[in-house]
């Protein structure tokens, strides 16, 4: 039967199958499918693609349907949806499952709280291993994890932990206490997704306890949700260093991607205008040496590619936190000196081929001098600018390569029109 | 005592300290640890970093080490050494240790095999549940997870898959056949390591089985390895993007970022040259409109800019494997006219803006012309050259966005000269 080979597959393959369905089919897999067999589907479909089928589905089979996912999943969905709609489906919904989701709902996105559950399996250190496996027995249909058990004190306060690895090779009538290690890599509720993230795979975790600033456990985050998290700040930074806010899905609409790229572009445009007229008031050395229109993309281009090389390699050392406070200012001199050994090699190449290329000396100089210039101001400011957004707790990817670029057009054109209006005399003679 | 007080901690930051020390304090650490204490540090270590610390250990220390070392993470530490390196450690270390090894280190960078362990657990379908669970005890001290047991027939080829939590919550009388999923999800051996990660993460896995093409069972890879995966693919596509290859650490020295930076900026300022002399063919319009050059940073920009959005959704939905084949030719048609919508708006808002500014009609309908030419090539252009890329098997990626920028460049500014030329009467007029 349909029924009985549809669920031998894997949910992401049931979930596949079900995203390629029309409606009829779908409202007839509804009536097929437990909201166990549905929930197990719906957690593994894109957020942004959920709305149509909470839609479609019966009011009381979705909230049943929501009820049975895992309660950090439904809270990304019910996060999707507008106040009264998650209203709506609370109130319908299992008390206990409404209160576990309630208690989710009200953490601020991208912090450790909002990609945490509730599901996690906890004991006490006075218990014996063979207690202990028992409960564990019994909660495990539930529990998003059973490979670690968490150690808890009367006050809920997270004391320990204990694998499940080190759980079936103890003996039965040790006690918990004896086993546990208290060696404990926490993370606090409020704290970003990105540094949980950094910690699992420092600590190389399965999962990693929430707590409050009490130390009270509050819900644990898991290893799957966090390989997401890993891929998606990923995905965020890589997007923002192209100007792209939010990255689209190749089946993206081309209205809807005109629609994200355009405020960014229509930013840009305006800075390139102020590069027009930086340029503009530079008519008069334009007509006398028309040849020096001739670099512009060039010496503009060559402190656009180094500025988005500093940017880069800063943005990232921040977001892999590779890069501790103390470390900042070495990257800065770093760069200015990376800045001016790459100024130096491409100043002397450029002068040299434009001597051999055209005749010009000191048209040729002008380049070189004008390259090397900018290569260290825009090394510069293509470092410092991240970094002074991370101090100001201003996201530093938000600083693109196309921003950093407009910046270093600008930036290398007055150094440029700068010296050659200084040198006319030379460039003329 | 140092020794009990440093085992307390967790090997990361053991890691940390040791890291922090001098080579003497160094050497008497050495003296201190067993080698099976020292393997977990060097399995914290980065890899780049691992070379002196290899060579000042004495050299039979050094090869026990590495026995006692994860097989994967060894067979990573010995294929940064050179092969007399490799083959001297592998002739003083346990004969089984090293068989374990070089059946690991001939497998390809980046693939499967690369990434993957052979300290797995593998059953028979015949056995039962308590059978089972005396080999998983047994074998758990050196395997690199027990959480997910394999089941092999008699060839050793894959059939099976259990949990552990599926194990533990199975009457011991049953047989593995009873419980075991025979819904497999496994990854051949020669496939891309993105491929595995994308898998691991689709399937919510904490371990994945890698497999010749008999399906022999060779080895698993843990979800430990698979963020560290996700996480170096991201950094690798994002570098790339700004043209820096391989991410430098925030504490590489200068010499080192200028010599990782240089033959990128070298390659980007001859093609700037090639933008220079194609702008030298259009000295005549410069000479009669020297206006015209106050605009070559706008124009060339706003290409690049958008040249740089079109690479980035194109790069990032081949690297997420998000779009198939079939989307591809669906990617170039919504980039084609998501190049025309934005082209027109910014073509528009640039016209009606020199018209105001300038009061130059002509000049602004050129600028926008220009603009809306360049933007729709630009964007093709920067989606079709990954696309392009993917299908040649080489690396989107490598299309960094300032090789994309230097292209679109000359693009846009044969479209502006190329149409200025043509309207030059209007212009002059
Ligand atoms: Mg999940
Ligand atoms: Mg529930
Ligand atoms: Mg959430
Ligand atoms: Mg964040
Ligand atoms: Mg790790
Ligand atoms: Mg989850
Ligand atoms: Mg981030
Ligand atoms: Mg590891
Ligand atoms: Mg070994
Ligand atoms: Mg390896
Ligand atoms: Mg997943
Ligand atoms: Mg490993
Ligand atoms: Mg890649």
């Amino acid at each position: 039967t349909f029924r009985a080979e549809f669920l031998e597959l894997h949910p992401y393959d049931q979930t596949q199958i079900f995203l390629a369905q029309n409606k009829n089919e779908r409202m007839l897999i509804y009536t097929y499918l437990s909201p166990e067999e549905m929930a197990e589907i719906l957690e593994n479909i894109d957020l942004d693609e959920l709305d149509p089928i909470l839609t479609e589905m019966d009011a009381r089979y979705a909230s049943q349907v929501l009820g049975e996912m895992s309660t950090d999943d439904a809270v990304d969905v019910l996060n999707t949806l507008d106040q009264n709609e998650v209203a709506s489906f609370l109130t319908i919904m299992e008390k206990e499952d409404a209160e576990d989701i309630k208690g989710l709902l009200h953490y601020e996105e991208k912090t450790a709280g909002s990609i945490m559950t509730t599901e996690f399996i906890a004991i006490e250190a006075t218990m014996s291993i063979r207690e202990s496996m028992l409960h564990l027995r019994k909660e495990a249909p539930d529990a998003e994890t059973i490979y670690y058990v968490y150690v808890v004190n009367e006050d809920k306060k997270l004391v320990g932990v204990i694998s499940l690895r080190d759980l079936i090779i103890s003996e039965e009538d040790w006690t918990v206490a004896d086993v546990m290690s208290d060696r404990i890599v926490s993370v606090s509720v409020g704290e970003d997704q990105e540094g949980a993230a950094k910690m699992m795979r420092d600590y190389d975790l399965l999962a990693l306890p929430v707590v409050d600033f009490q130390q009270h456990l509050l819900g644990i985050i898991t290893v799957d949700d966090i390989m997401d998290v890993i891929d998606e700040e990923a995905s965020e930074d890589y997007s923002k260093l192209a100007a792209v806010s939010g990255m689209e899905k190749p089946d993206t609409s081309a209205w809807i991607a005109a629609k994200k790229r355009l405020p960014w572009l229509i930013i840009l445009l305006f800075l390139g205008m102020l590069t027009a007229s930086l340029i503009g008031r530079f008519e008069k050395a334009l007509e006398q040496v028309p040849l020096l229109a001739v670099f512009i993309p060039l010496i503009a281009g060559m402190a656009g590619n180094t500025g988005t090389q500093a940017l880069a390699v800063a943005v990232r050392g921040i977001a892999t936190g590779e890069s501790k406070n103390d470390g900042q200012v070495r990257i800065l001199m770093r760069e200015a000196l990376t800045g001016l050994i790459t100024g130096i090699s491409c100043g002397v190449v450029i002068t040299i081929v434009i001597y051999l290329w055209q005749g010009e000396f000191y048209l040729g100089m002008l380049v070189g001098l004008s390259i090397l210039g900018s290569l260290v101001v825009a090394t510069i400011a293509g470092s410092f600018i991240p970094i002074l957004m991370h101090k100001l707790h201003v996201d530093p990817a938000v600083a693109s390569g196309p921003f950093i670029t407009s910046i270093n057009d600008i930036i290398s054109i007055l150094i440029y029109f700068g010296m050659a209006t200084i040198f006319m005399d030379l460039l003329i003679s």
